[in-house]
């Protein structure tokens, strides 16, 4: 096969304006991801965008050449320009992959792929999340243990606002009481949608071994699998002549 | 069960553009469908409401006081506000059933509740359309015979740009050769969705008793199934106190 | 609509194996999951059968007459008779719901229905279980909380081997850091089926108001949809007579 | 990735009954079909098992070392060992993918996976068959026109008793007017599984190079995704303690 072509974007914001994030994630979020896949994937490659750069580093070029797209955003998801969620969109459709990371369930983008408001329970107190393999044979599973554990994270809780998940990968548990459908696919038109939970700003997830292998994983998974561009068109000529029988 | 209150939405343009299309349904489309729904649904509280009107006709409180609304759109998608599709598309979430008719597979409520284009191919020679049913179990399709025939409509054919239907109810054959999945079910939060493809304005479809059959059923099948007011609250409070093992 | 006709299976073993069980449920499970039913469903027709009886009680003509059939079982799967399996799952698919309970995830009828071995982990030390709400709207979960507690259950764990749920209403946090899908809907053929995890033998779980609004709503929402006798006919004259284009 | 190892599973008795089959395929149905995928997937180790070798030539050991099976059968359905009916659906929960050919919609191990009777309307008299792609980007249908004509095929019709596909590759439209969901994609377990309509045994199908093509594209979609050995484990010792907030 060849070589996947993994564009990582980042809101990378918080990271600017909070010393706590900026602790954790010095160069931002999104290096640390793209390093993960860069580890995981040696052959892949795996560039960055930021919401700063001109049209977001998501230009018409850029993404025609993005096998895979990971999403990360929370405060500024109002910022994203509409054309750029409906270039990005079109781009799901016609084949590329998308991994839509923790607090991006309420990015434009993931919205407007679902039709639906994604909506959820939370609370910020970093508390332990088991997260659950619900379907060992999946190739975004393999790798990972029955579960895994990540000592301190943001709880999200259901319900959760989606449509019924075509897999469903991973299952949270939450010191706190709650559950919650950590990992999730779907296919849109040509597009492969992987929405995968932990993953706040304040704590190190992004370095954890096992949630780098997920992410690797699903970079694999969501790889287009064809091609399509979609049209409407007015096709004039029947193919049959029919005389009722 | 409570009385169903069922509104008719209808676009009302092409009446009153086309003589061809004013001698078939003088009165416009919706006032057809919506005569179709009172003679099979009795007890229902059926009203129309159109584009014309202002807000469309489609008021929060004209939308919370229906529990499934019927929509045939074509040549003026883009003159329906932004503002009435959320509403719309809220509502649904909430619960409202929602009967996407024929060309409206490509107005904005539709395609921002399933997150693709909903495009197709089409032929618009009036051809022979036969309508089957995929399960006769289902309630979409009771009093329908295993087929029933349109002898003039316009061809619909694969690809159908939508997610996967959640129950496939009928499928179309074409004289001109095509197929296509012409009634297909979706559920997107708490509402439930029918898409039906016939229907084309140049047609008497409408008056035919097969497809008011099939959209009293639908009307009926997409009745609210439940209460979920949505939000994405922070609980502070945790269930439980965990001591690690 | 006509009264709901409700027959609860039990496999009413273990209540005359155990002095345990006997004191939870002196009258066996199944009396307790029926009373459950006729208090919350007064104009349903509730019976009851169990496996010593003929035919385990399932005869052709008892199963015609039931709308909607609860089943529990456990150490005696292997006694149920391979004809009576068959003739319940030839009843399904032409449209009678079927609530599968606890234990009976590894019937010989819920496995052949799911094509699947429908294995899970499992530890049966009696602990708390919060079973959260995945859909406030699905009719299953009408008049239950975001969550409720059952203080003391068996522990059903992913991986769940069934096919992905078409809905999924309920997933359960176990206190010893398990999840589980516990509330799933599928449709096969005409009929509704839905899994329901709690009910271990000894907890009163089926004495709990919430496990019985559950098991209410969901014989309400596995009530037959519409009538279909399948066969594979012969369908010797075309309808159709083409000429190629 | 590995070479892909794929067994051709033949009934082959109608070859060795009927005359006017064997003119068609001398040596087999199973010998076109392995040699259309040997052409197409050189990388591949093709093997070939009928109906009479012992164990049906489906022993443990072969399974195990199958990494896709496919499947033609029609009149001896009846004639397959329950055994080794079982040893190929645990293999399928275990990963191995499954092409399931034609009339073995109706075989013991199709019925068994779907959880339903797989039953449709058919009509033997060779006529025209239109192949339609739904997505287009899906790798089933990759190198496959928007239709593909099979000129004298066996007609099936809807309804065809099986779960709502997964994803829906192919519908085809009949000379005759009918219509059938001709390529249907499922996952059970860890199993692909790919029903594909065309085949009848009068006819040259298996010659065909569209047809050849997607039986390629099929084997390699449905190559193994993951490891998961299933069992049911009873987890012990808890992971967490809790103690109530």
């Amino acid at each position: 096969m060849n070589s996947l072509r993994i564009t990582v974007w980042g809101e990378n914001v918080h990271e600017h304006k909070s010393a706590k994030v900026k602790a954790v994630y010095p160069d931002g979020m999104h290096t640390v991801i793209a390093a993960g896949l860069r580890r995981l994937l040696p052959e892949a490659a795996v560039t960055t965008a930021t919401l700063q750069e001109p049209e977001h580093g998501l230009t018409a070029e850029r993404l025609r050449e993005t096998d895979v797209l990971t999403w990360w955003g929370h405060m500024a998801h109002h910022d994203v320009a509409d054309e750029v969620v409906k270039r990005v969109h079109a781009r799901v459709l016609e084949g590329m992959g998308l991994l839509v990371l923790h607090s991006a369930h309420h990015s434009k983008i993931f919205r407007s792929l679902m039709g639906t408001t994604a909506s959820l329970s939370w609370r910020d107190e970093g508390e332990r999340e088991r997260i659950w393999v619900c379907n060992p044979g999946h190739p975004i599973a393999q790798g990972i243990d029955r579960q895994f554990v990540i000592e301190k994270e943001e709880m999200y809780g259901e319900p959760f606002a989606v449509p019924p998940p075509e897999e469903q990968v991973f299952i949270s548990w939450f010191e706190g009481g709650e559950v919650f459908r950590s990992g999730c696919c779907w296919r849109r038109g040509n597009g492969s949608i992987f929405y995968f939970r932990p993953g706040h700003e304040l704590f190190p997830t992004y370095y954890d071994p096992n949630i780098q292998r997920v992410l690797a994983n699903a970079a694999e998974w969501a790889r287009p699998r064809g091609t399509w561009v979609e049209s409407c068109p007015n096709v004039k000529v029947p193919l049959e002549r029919v005389a009722s029988a």
